[in-house]
C-alpha cells in the first residue's frame, strides 16, 4: 500500500467473468465496474466478451457506455452478463503464447488492473497472469473476485453464489415436499442437486426440514461420503416405516468406493442396477428403489440449472456481499494490493453474523477444493449436523427487491459497445 | 335461489381436493373453509383427508379446530393441503357402491354441501355425486371449484393456478436464457413444459421471450399441432444462423402424426431417432439435434415439478381468484345453487383485464377438455401469436407479499384433527 499516497497507478482496467455463472456473479460485476467507473486512477472500464477469452480475441466492451441504470440492474440480473469462458491457460515455463497476447492487450488498452470473476480454475488464471506479469516487468494489478454456487473454493468462509442457489435448493425441496406429500400412496421422491465434488448445495437441502415442518429431505446423501446402494436402500426402508413419502436429496457427484460416478454406471447388472435405468443420476436412483422395493410411484427430479440461475429468489446477504467483494478488490488493487483473491471472513462471536472481505494470496487458493467437513455429516452418512445448518442458514437471509416489469424480473440490457483502443498507445510498445 | 329467503338448508359441508395440485389450490381451500366457518348456515365444517377418499374411508378434518392464522397461510401455501386422490367414480347406474358410501357419510355428518376442488375429473366426478343425491332425494348441494395448471378446463376464460404455473415457467425461461447465453458456443437447450394434451403452460414460455428483451424460447412446440422431427430440425437450424443458444420450449404432449407420444418414442431407428437417447423428452430431443446437427453443446431441462409447487413466485392475480371461486362456490349454495362449478368471465372491454365469477353447469364443464386455439399459434407452428400474449399477461401479474421464516415460505401448518361425527345423526338414517 506504500506507493498509494506517492504516486497511484493510473490505467485502465479490465474485469472479465469465468465458469458457470451465479445468480450473483453480476452484482461483483456491478461492485467492480461501478468502483472503477467511480475512481480517480482507473482511467477506463473494459468489460472482457466471454471472460480471458474476450482479452485474447481482442473483444472487449466500453463499460463507459452504459447507462447508470442498467449497470445497477446488473445486482439482480442472473447468469454471466459479459460472458464466460472455460478455458485453461496454459503453464507460462511450457507455453507463454497467451501471456504474451495478454500483455499485448493490456499494452494496447493501457491496462494497469485486471479483475477476474470466478471459481477454481479462475483463480488459477490469474495467479499465473499475475505472475508472469511481475516477471516480466509489466506494472499490474491482478485481483481475483470469487464466485461459484459450489462454495469449494479454499481459504474463504464461503462463496457469493452460494447463498442464493442454497435459498433456491430449500425453497425448491419444501415446495417439492409439499407436493409429494399429497397423495395417500407409498413414494420415493429423489431430487439431483449440482456439486460434482463438494457437497454444500445438497447439504443445503436440509433447511426446507429444518425450517419448513419437516416438509424436505429425509436422506441427503453428499460426494464426501462414498456411496453404497445398499446402505441407501436401508435408510429409504426406515423412513418409510414412519411415513409413506419419502424426500431424498442426492448430490450429483455421489460415487462408489472405486470412485466412479453413480451417475455414470452403466445399466447392466454389474454395479447393482438391475434393467435399464435411464435419465439423471435421480430418474435412476428412484427407478432402482422401484424396482428393489416394489414401489408403485418414485420420482426423479433435477433441479438443474436454475439452482445457479434463480435470481428471483436469491439471498439479499449474497447480493450484498458479492458487491462487496467486486468493491474491495477495485479498492485493495488501487491502494497497491496485486495477486490477492477477496475472501470473506465470518465473525459470528457476538452470536449476529457478519462478514467482512480479506484478502489472500492467489498462490493459496488457486486449485485447492473446499469439501463439507466430515464432522458436518451424520454419522450414518445420510444428513448433516446442526453445525451445518448455523454455517448456511445466514446466508440465505433477506429478500432483494427485484425490478420487475409486467410482473416478470426485469433484467439489465447492456449495450456491449466494442472498445476502441486508444490512438497514443496503439503504436507504442514498451 | 328461491328457498334461501324461506329457509336456508343448514348442515354441515365437506371441502375437498383432487388431482395434481397447484401452488394456488390452498388459496381455493382457505376461500372455501373460511367462508364456511363465516356462514350462520353452514353448521360444521369438515375437510376431507385425500379428496372424495376422505369421505369413502370417513377420514375428515374438523376445521374448527385450526387456528385462524394458520388457514389464512394456506393463501400462500402451495399443493393440495387435506391430501389429494385420483379417483375415478364409477357409472352410478353400473355400480352405486361408492355413491351410497357418501350419501351414508354425508348423512352420518349431516352434510349438505359438497365443494370439491379439481379439474376435469373432479368436476365429473361432482356432477355424479350431484345427481346421484338429486335422484336419491337427499337434499345436497354439490359444487365444483375449478384448478388446475393445465389451464384445460372447459368454459372458463381460465383456471386457477394457470397463471402462476405460467409465471413461474416465463420466469424459469427468462433464467434459463440469461444462462445459456453465457458461452460463445452453439448450443441448443431444450426446456420440457407440463401440459400432457393442452399446451397453455408451454406457450406461456413465451412471455420470457415477449418481456425479456429476446431472452426466452425462440422456439415453442405444443400438443396441439403434430409433431415432426424434420420440420423441428429446420426450424432450430434456421434460428442457429442468426445467434448461437438456441433455446426450445417443448410440451411434455409432443406427440407424432400416428398419435403416439414423442417422449415415449423408442430408442430404436425407426422412428427417426438413433442411437440411444436416455432420459425424458428434453434430453431426449437435445441428443437427437446433438447427433443430426453434429452440435458439441445441447441441454435438456424438465421443469417437472416446480411448475406446478413454487408458490414463492405466484401471480397475485392467480391467488385472488382461487380465493375468489372458493368463496363464491360456499355463497352460490347457501343461496341456493347445486349442480355448478364456479368459472371466470373475463372483462376486458375497458382494456383493463378485470375477471368476475359466474356458474356454469357441471354438466356442460365435465370431462371436455380445452385447447389452445389454432389461431393463436404461427402458421409455422413453431410459436405463439399477440393474442396469446395478450391473453396470458394479466393472469401472471402481482406479487403476494409471501410470509417467510428465516427467509425460507411459512407454509400452513393444520392440525387436522379428525372429525367426530354428532351423536344425534350417527343412529338416525332417513
Amino acid at each position: 500500500m506504500d506507493n498509494f499516497f506517492d504516486s497511484p497507478l493510473t490505467g485502465a482496467c479490465i474485469f472479465g467473468q469465468s465458469g458457470g455463472p451465479t445468480a450473483v456473479i453480476n452484482a461483483s460485476a456491478y461492485g467492480v465496474i461501478r468502483t472503477a467507473l467511480d475512481s480517480d486512477v482507473i482511467t477506463k472500464v473494459y468489460g472482457a466478451a466471454y471472460g480471458i477469452q474476450g482479452v485474447l480475441n481482442d473483444e472487449l466492451y466500453d463499460m463507459d457506455e452504459e447507462e447508470d441504470y442498467e449497470l445497477k440492474l446488473l445486482l439482480n440480473t442472473p447468469s454471466s452478463e459479459l460472458g464466460s469462458c472455460r478455458y485453461k491457460m496454459a503453464d507460462p515455463d511450457v507455453d507463454d503464447s497467451d501471456y504474451k497476447r495478454i500483455l499485448e492487450i493490456f499494452k494496447k488498452y493501457d491496462v494497469r488492473y485486471f479483475f477476474y470473476n470466478g471459481g477454481n480454475d479462475s483463480m488459477d488464471t490469474c495467479n499465473k497472469i499475475s505472475k508472469y506479469m511481475e516477471k516480466i516487468g509489466y506494472e499490474c494489478r491482478v485481483m481475483g473476485v470469487p464466485k461459484t454456487i459450489d462454495n469449494d473454493l479454499f481459504g474463504t468462509d464461503h462463496c457469493p453464489g452460494f447463498g442464493s442457489a442454497a435459498k433456491f435448493i430449500a425453497t425448491a425441496c419444501m415446495e417439492i415436499g409439499k407436493d409429494t406429500d399429497v397423495y395417500n400412496t407409498d413414494m420415493v421422491t429423489v431430487v439431483e442437486i449440482m456439486g460434482r465434488h463438494a457437497g454444500w448445495l445438497t447439504a443445503s437441502a436440509a433447511l426446507a426440514t429444518e425450517y419448513g415442518n419437516g416438509c424436505g429431505p429425509d436422506l441427503i446423501y453428499l460426494p464426501e461420503i462414498t456411496f453404497d446402494l445398499d446402505a441407501f436402500t436401508d435408510d429409504v426402508v426406515k423412513i418409510m416405516k414412519q411415513k409413506r413419502n419419502v424426500l431424498v436429496a442426492v448430490s450429483e457427484g455421489l460415487h462408489y468406493a472405486d470412485g466412479s460416478f453413480v451417475s455414470e454406471a452403466k445399466t447392466s447388472g454389474t454395479d447393482g442396477f438391475g434393467h435399464a435405468q435411464l435419465g439423471g443420476l435421480a430418474v435412476k436412483l428412484a427407478n432402482y428403489l422401484k424396482e428393489r422395493l416394489n414401489l408403485k410411484k418414485v420420482r426423479g427430479i433435477e433441479l438443474s440449472l436454475l439452482q445457479r440461475s434463480s435470481a428471483h429468489i436469491a439471498s439479499a446477504v449474497d447480493i450484498e456481499e458479492a458487491f462487496m467483494v467486486g468493491k474491495t478488490a477495485v479498492e485493495a488493487a488501487i491502494s497497491g494490493e496485486t495477486g490477492k483473491m477477496v475472501a470473506l471472513e465470518r465473525d459470528d462471536t457476538s452470536g449476529l453474523y457478519s462478514c467482512r472481505p480479506v484478502l489472500l494470496s492467489l498462490n493459496s487458493v488457486a486449485n485447492y477444493e473446499k469439501k463439507v467437513p466430515i464432522e458436518w455429516i451424520t454419522e450414518d452418512g445420510n444428513y448433516v449436523t446442526n453445525d451445518f445448518i448455523n454455517y448456511v442458514l445466514p446466508l440465505i437471509q433477506g429478500e432483494p427487491k427485484i425490478p420487475r416489469s409486467n410482473s416478470l424480473p426485469r433484467y439489465a440490457r447492456l449495450k456491449k459497445v466494442r472498445a476502441v483502443a486508444p490512438t497514443k498507445n496503439t503504436v507504442t510498445m514498451e
